[in-house]
C-alpha cells in the first residue's frame, strides 16, 4: 500500500512534518500537493470519511488521518519512527504536540486577529503578538526542547536513535529561523543542543535525496513568513 | 496505583478535559488543584523527569504525561475510554486533536496578543479576534463536529458507546456556551446533534456524583472567559 500525503500546494506548512517523517523512513508515498491543485486538494477532503478537518491528511488504504501529531504517532508506530516502550512512545508524542502548539503560535504572529484575512490587514496587531512571541513564548519553548535534549540519554531527544520528533523539532527550528533570523540568531548560543540537533538531522544521510530533490518548499507565505518589521535581536 | 491529576487551582481550563474522564471512567485519582497551591505546582512541575512543558499534566507513578490529547490517549489505551480498534483509536484522538485547536482558539478571543497580559491590556484586538472566531471559525469547528455525529453509526462520536472525545466535545461545548452564549444560542438550531450530545453527557449516571459534588470549577477568569462585548448573536 501506498500512501498519499494531501497539503496545500506551494507551501512546507504542517505538511512538511509529515513529509519529512516518510522521507526519513524511506516510506513510499505519493506527495499530493506536488499536482499543485488546491481545489482538487479541498474536494478531496470533503469526500473522504472521516472527513479531515483540515489538512495536511494522510491516507493509508480506507484509513484516513488528520492532524499532525496522529499522523505522526500512527506513522511512528507502524514503521518504527519513534521508540516502541510506552514511556518513550508517549515522550515522542508529547514533545511533537508541544512542537504543534508553537507552529500555531508563530504561524498567529502573522495572523494574530482574523486567520482568513492579509497580515496587511492585521501588521499593528502582528507586531504586538511577534513582540510577545520573540521575547516571551520563543524562549520558553526553546529552553523547554533545549532540556529535552540535554536529559535524554542523546544525542537525540528519545535517545542513541533519531524519531520522528527530532526531525519535527529540526523543521520547527529551521522554520524560525526563516522568520525570525535576528531573533534566533541572538538565541542560538544558549540553546547548542538545538544549534546540533538541527545541524544533525540537516546532515542525515537518509534525507539528502530529498533535500536535493527541488520538493522542498521555500517557506514562502505559509505558516513560517519572514517579515523584517517583527523581527529583532 | 492511583493517578495524580497536576493543573492549576480555581479554573477547570484545560484540566477539565482529564478530570472529566478520569471521572467518567471511575478511575480513582488524586486532584492536586483541590490544595490551591499553584506555587506547589510549579514546583512539582519543574522537578518532574519528562518536565511537562505546561499543566495539566497525569503523574502515573514514574509515568508523567502532559498535553491533554496525550493523558486522554493514554487514559483511553488504559481504561478502556474509546475504542481499541486502529480506526477508533485514531479518530477519537483526531477528534480530541480538533477539540484542543478550537480551545485554544477560543482562548485567543480574550488574549490575541499577548498571552501574558491582562485582557484588559488587549481590548481592541480582542474584539476583533472575537469577531473573526464568532463568524468563521465557530461555525468551521461546530459544523465539523456535527458532521462527526451525523456521520457516526451513533448516538455518540465512535458509537455505540461513549469515548473520552464525547466528554471532551461536552467540555468544549459547555464552555463555549459559557463564553458566547448569544452567538451559540443562535447557532444551536443549526447543530441539533451538538445540542443532543451536551445534554447526553451532562445527563451521563456515572457523572452525577462529580457533578453534585462542588468540586467542578465555575470557569471565572480561565480559558473559557465570559465578557459581554466579545459575544454577538
Amino acid at each position: 500500500m501506498t500512501y498519499a500525503l494531501w497539503y496545500w500546494s506551494e507551501i512546507p506548512g504542517r505538511g512538511e512534518f509529515v513529509r519529512l517523517a516518510l522521507e526519513a523512513g524511506r516510506i513510499p508515498y505519493e506527495d499530493k500537493a506536488l499536482a499543485r491543485d488546491d481545489v482538487a486538494l479541498m474536494r478531496d477532503r470533503g469526500g473522504r470519511r472521516p472527513e479531515p478537518f483540515a489538512p495536511p491528511y494522510l491516507v493509508a488504504g480506507d484509513l484516513v488521518i488528520a492532524q499532525v501529531a496522529a499522523i505522526l504517532l500512527y506513522l511512528g508506530e507502524s514503521h518504527g519512527l519513534a521508540p516502541a516502550d510506552p514511556r518513550g512512545r508517549l515522550l515522542a508524542h508529547q514533545i511533537q504536540l508541544t512542537i504543534a502548539d508553537c507552529v500555531t503560535e508563530a504561524h498567529d504572529t502573522h495572523h494574530p486577529v482574523a486567520m482568513g484575512a492579509y497580515y496587511e490587514d492585521q501588521i499593528a496587531e502582528a507586531a504586538r503578538r511577534a513582540d510577545d512571541f520573540r521575547t516571551e513564548r520563543l524562549p520558553k519553548f526553546l529552553g523547554w526542547f533545549e532540556r529535552m535534549l540535554a536529559r535524554s540519554d542523546g544525542p537525540w531527544l528519545l535517545g542513541a536513535d533519531w524519531s520522528y520528533a527530532d526531525l519535527s523539532l529540526f523543521q520547527l527550528l529551521d522554520g524560525l529561523r526563516f522568520a525570525f533570523p535576528l531573533r534566533m540568531e541572538r538565541l542560538a548560543g544558549g540553546h547548542p543542543r538545538l544549534t546540533a540537533l538541527h545541524a544533525a538531522v540537516a546532515a542525515l544521510p537518509v534525507l539528502q535525496p530529498y533535500f536535493k530533490s527541488g520538493r522542498r518548499q521555500p517557506y514562502g507565505d505559509g505558516i513560517f513568513r519572514h517579515y523584517p518589521e517583527l523581527d529583532a535581536a
